[in-house]
């Protein structure tokens, strides 16, 4: 798979990267996974990358395949150790429970 | 394996799989039913897959054909024997029950 990966020329995309607390939100390039994982660990300061999940939905991206069907400006999340992914408070209202 | 599959003709497709309590969201890339439900394996730690089933409405995917309908990033969740699908909390309102 690697061979193949590597076969295939992914070019560079752009990614936004966020921290846990959605206070900080960089753009970065990178066109496999392992390349945003390093440039996440600069950019944003993270020694220790523990994963990284889509800001919409935490879903983990921990595959080179599935990182390459991502879109340009896809919205990632750095996860250190012992952190988890919470919803977006603004993200669509997707329940009615709030309100009686 | 993978030669064998790719032979097969079905591109693949990414999917978002879930456990039963959602604590846990992996992108898996898959071409086929049996494929995917390997990789959960390894990627959930599931060590023995009874269904997957759609994280939206708990429709079992079972059958190689209905699983080749499903769209690109559907979500699953995988459901080890005794576990059962509930509604996500998050989901849209589609009762009526709030509107009094």
């Amino acid at each position: 798979t690697q061979q193949l990966l590597s076969g295939r020329a992914a070019r560079p995309k752009p990614f936004r990267v966020t921290n846990v607390d959605r206070s900080m939100k960089k753009g970065i390039m990178a066109d496999v996974l392992e390349d945003l994982i390093n440039k996440v660990r600069d950019s944003l300061d993270v020694s220790c990358v523990s994963a990284l999940v889509l800001d919409e939905d935490g879903t983990c991206v921990d595959t080179e395949e599935f990182f390459q069907t991502l879109p340009e400006n896809a919205v990632l999340m750095v996860l250190e150790k012992g952190q988890k992914w919470t919803l977006h408070p603004n993200s669509p209202p997707r329940d009615q429970l709030g309100q009686r």
